[in-house]
């Protein structure tokens, strides 16, 4: 087949204009290239708007001067006024049949591929005109806390010791900080009791100098409110504060110190189910309240969705413990959203800066829209994060496609895409080209104000810890409980892991987004998943060169607008060099924010070995020269190329020198 | 054969004289009776010391009298100057042949059969003349506490939310006193984590005054010594209170504290093992002792039994958390025992008033008598206890017989027999005849003044709680772990059991010996057995109804010499019935003691059917009138027969009525 040589690059503004997503009823330019050897007698695009029935829209499409013995075809195309998905793919009629090109079979974008039927498309996010996220939160830096393992800031002498304040049915308490954290289950896997090791707000308030010093601009908190867990996901009563972190008083005064110091506060809400022992359901009657579970005459009975009441009804996972709520009864919308002391007002008064839902694939887009609505209208710089595990962009939950970046949903989803892409990078599963494009892939399916509010995370309290994964411990499910409890990297792993930490969370303070760090990640904490990704923030043994690197890298991130709010470009570059650069062309931000004018070049070592002598081409760069911000290294750039040699895993800043 | 009715019965003063256990050098006689029908011509006992080798000694009968048909025979045998056991059974010829009569198959002593060959032997434990028990320690009450378990008496006004001093290693505390113990093991069923509730010495002192109402004279406290567990048999340091329990200074206000009250403190020493954790071993160096884990020139090293330094270990039941000490290694000795400052004295010269010596079948007889040796001569009243759980008159542990009640070992073991007899009396298992025969065999067995220092327990921290026994829970090996976990009676089982266990204490109380309550069995706790039978003494939930009873039988037991000093003997009853008259004839107790002159008979019916107008034969009782002497029933004695009716699950206490 002649066929072969067609080729469309969306990453290419040649081939697509704009690039990425777009909002309502702007219009682009599509075009097409292909070899001459067949005769093609005509090319269309096709267009098929997500949820729209019936047959895509066919464009024909013009073509325009051969170019270097190529037929070029173009297309205008106008974006729906209806936000969504916009999927094309394009349509030849040659001489010797009807061909199609499309997405390539990994559905990143950028260059497709030739398809004899049923071509995958490719993606345009078609975003709201409104879509806007708070550009402060663009451009902080937050710092996740797992409330009861982060600090005990009760009064006494020593961090253990202090008086710890725990009345919690059912659970115990440590007898040493930096113990291992265990589930205590039955002989049939249920839990028995809840594990507590006394971190609480206090203990916040009196870290916070250690956080601003850090150079995190806000707090994200796993969930606060009052529950009988140490997670706090089974909320007993969403207006209160945990009574072993503290009350409402302690929280206002978090806020304030917070402030003081520049530090915002973000909360977690739990909106897909509430805790069973809870105000709502009530199902052991420790509140004074007639729960759903007692009775169908509860004013919350309607919340749930009770099979045969009392004892059948949906629950999270099937987790009893866990009744899945009717998140769009209106009573219940009432009383976390809308009502005059609603759950959102609430906190919000008390001086949060915004939300993260947690499973926001379980919540129905209308009522996080409702949230937001009403989140914006009491704060329009509050943000809203959700918790997706994949790209948000097309994400499909119970069938259904996610409106989760258009404009009326969230402003910001965890980047655990990120994560995956970036580990698998540094553990040479990927190489830099493959990296690189699935990164593309995202930055092209997001609408650009979305990514650039993306949390950029490599660690969290549902997966483990990243120096336990980069050191090169034995995969999760190669190991028991017993091994996992034990587990501690050797020596060599441990320095090892070290370096590939210091190397991907550079990556992650320069890269677009807001980075996330983890409690105790940058204090080079270990550890498999939950519970052992839960254990105690180590003050006192930190790792101190690993917490002076994180200081370091996010003070750069910090100080320099181009880390910021600067335009993103990746580099092609050897297999085992990953690298982007970073600038404000112009003195402005990627949304036109006026900044110093910077342009860096990033770049990483995974691997061993010095990688010598390698090229970085440099579009539009001449005898420019750049400097490496640490080594004071200089470079020219010479007939757009960047020559340079990088020692093992290592990494390099070369920062133009001529602005 | 004509051999059958032969007829000996060594509780019968008539064939045995004097009954029972025998001092050294004192001379007793046995008869024996056989039918006429057959013509015997030579009648031999046959006597062989424990531990003699050679052939027993063969003692030519004497053929007395003829008996109402049968041919007597009798001898006066010589009971050695050594302490041990002395064998003995008879051996007939006969003109058929010869024929052998020894004890029934059970061994319980009392009537005997015949053998052709290889007869069980009756056994005469033979004691040294010297063998004396503490006098104050046979007539009181003692309570047994699991230190944890019993009450925080740190400041603060609720009981838990008390502060709690621990910082024990991978240790945790229950946030609510009421909570249900776990352990936390790993996948291959290894301790994690170890749990308390803080129980302290604090606390013990604080209810003393309980005690003191409930009647209680002595206490038993399980090891209080520096530990990391909470049961703390794994010892670290034998001088040294445990931390989370207090310390000297408190320890030795218990002590006085509990002296005004009229109370002596009893505790629990572990010395065929220490803990691995622990200034002696030292195995994961957490003393700043060299230990003989961490070095061959430690001065432990001696005590312990090394395969192969340092991994290769003897311990206690194959836990390496426990190595095996060399008891009788003079440094050990020294440090334990004789040393100018020994564990025996530190604690001695802290007002203890005696010990219980852990696994005693570990422990060899020699350090046991050392041990004694050099108790007694710091404090004759001190009393010496011994963890046994079979006859201790006869157990062998490691091959070999065991001294323990001779006269210069214990003073008293734990009647765990007495526990397993009468509850399988309660259950219908074995009828009150049977019942009869297994105490009759321990009274015969054990050295009268051991027998009355028996510590007759109905609970323990090795068994199951009492109450979950006998309201008929489902045996433990029918239950997993979760299922124990959550066992709770119910309320009719609960019922039935409480009224049992109303019948068995007040047994205990009149029965001789020292009855041993384990805290909180008066409180009506349930648990099947570690660690729920651990749990902590429910302080306001004590079942009140019960807890009167215990506190009035123990009153009973306290203000009658009867029940504390007077001679015992078993009664012929019907098979749902169990009974014994304690009596002080003559105005003495069973040594002589002076004691108001007192006759009771105690009578249960474990059945829940009316057992009416049966008769009791009380051997010359004529017209004497008796006093039920909680109802005032009255009853006379006929014709040397008393003749009552008894309730189902209920009891009776007459007591004669004329002195």
């Amino acid at each position: 087949m002649g066929m072969a040589n067609i080729f469309h690059d969306s990453h290419d503004l040649y081939f697509k204009n704009p690039f990425g997503a777009m909002s309502c009823g702007q219009s682009a330019t599509l075009r097409i290239a292909m070899g001459t050897e067949e005769e093609v007698k005509n090319v269309w695009v096709l267009l098929h708007e997500e949820g729209v029935l019936g047959v895509p829209d066919e464009i024909a499409m013009t073509r325009e001067n051969q170019k270097s013995g190529l037929s070029i075809f173009s297309a205008r195309i106008n974006i729906p006024y209806k936000t969504g998905i916009l999927w094309y793919h394009f349509k030849i009629e040659a001489l010797s049949g009807v061909f199609y090109y499309g997405n390539n079979s990994h559905q990143t974008g950028g260059v497709g591929q030739t398809y004899i039927l049923q071509p995958k498309p490719y993606q345009i996010t078609v975003y709201s005109k409104e879509l806007d996220t708070p550009s402060w939160f663009r451009q902080t830096v937050v710092y996740q806390i797992f409330p009861d393992r982060f600090f005990n800031g009760n009064d006494g002498r020593k961090i253990y010791g202090r008086k710890i304040y725990n009345k919690k049915k059912n659970s115990f308490i440590y007898s040493q900080w930096d113990d291992t954290p265990v589930y205590v289950k039955d002989d049939n896997g249920e839990l028995l009791k809840w594990d507590f090791f006394g971190g609480n707000l206090k203990g916040i308030i009196r870290k916070l100098d250690y956080l601003k010093k850090l150079g995190v601009g806000c707090i994200y908190l796993n969930p606060i409110f009052e529950s009988p867990s140490n997670h706090r996901y089974d909320v007993s009563d969403y207006k209160k504060v945990d009574g072993m972190l503290g009350d409402d008083d302690v929280f206002r005064k978090l806020v304030t110190e917070a402030q003081k110091r520049g530090i915002s506060i973000v909360v977690d809400g739990v909106f897909s189910h509430t805790g069973s022992d809870s105000i709502y359901f009530n199902r052991y009657g420790n509140y004074a309240e007639l729960g759903a579970y007692q009775s169908k005459d509860s004013i919350y009975y309607r919340w749930y969705k009770f099979e045969s009441h009392p004892d059948e009804y949906k629950s999270w996972w099937g987790i009893k413990s866990l009744p899945e709520v009717n998140e769009l009864d209106e009573t219940y919308t009432d009383y976390i959203i809308s009502g005059d002391d609603s759950v959102l007002r609430h906190w919000m008064s008390m001086g949060i800066k915004g939300w993260r839902l947690d499973v926001a694939d379980e919540l129905p887009d209308e009522f996080i829209e409702r949230f937001r609505e009403s989140l914006k209208k009491i704060d329009e710089e509050a943000v809203l994060i959700g918790e997706v595990w994949e790209d948000a962009s097309n994400k499909i939950s119970y069938e259904k496609r996610r409106n989760y970046l258009l404009g009326k949903g969230l402003d910001s989803v965890t980047n655990y895409p990120f994560r995956r892409i970036m580990l698998d990078f540094m553990f040479g599963e990927k190489g830099s080209r493959e990296t690189t494009q699935m990164l593309m892939s995202l930055y092209e399916n997001y609408p650009a104000k979305a990514f650039y509010s993306n949390l950029n995370l490599i660690g969290s309290h549902d997966v483990s810890r990243i120096l336990t994964l980069l050191g090169g411990a034995p995969e999760s499910k190669d190991m028991d409980m017993t091994q996992k409890y034990r587990y501690k990297l050797d020596v060599n792993m441990r320095q090892l892991g070290l370096k590939r930490l210091k190397l991907l969370s550079l990556v992650q303070m320069t890269y677009p987004g807001v980075p996330c760090i983890y409690y105790a990640d940058e204090a080079g904490m270990e550890g498999y998943e939950d519970p052992f990704n839960r254990a105690t923030y180590p003050w006192g043994g930190e790792d101190q060169g690993l917490l002076a690197w994180y200081r370091h890298f996010i003070r750069l991130r910090n100080e320099n607008d181009a880390f910021k709010v600067g335009h993103w470009s990746p580099l092609e570059l050897p297999e085992d060099v990953f690298g982007f650069t970073r600038s404000t062309p112009g003195g402005r931000g990627i949304f036109g924010e006026k900044a110093t004018e910077q342009f860096f070049v990033v770049i990483i070592n995974r691997s061993p070995a010095n990688i010598a002598d390698f090229e970085i081409k440099l579009a539009g760069c001449k005898s420019t020269a750049f400097e490496e911000i640490h080594t004071g290294e200089e470079l020219a750039c010479s007939a757009g190329i960047l020559k340079m040699s990088l020692e093992g895993y290592s990494a390099k800043i070369f920062k133009k020198k001529d602005y």
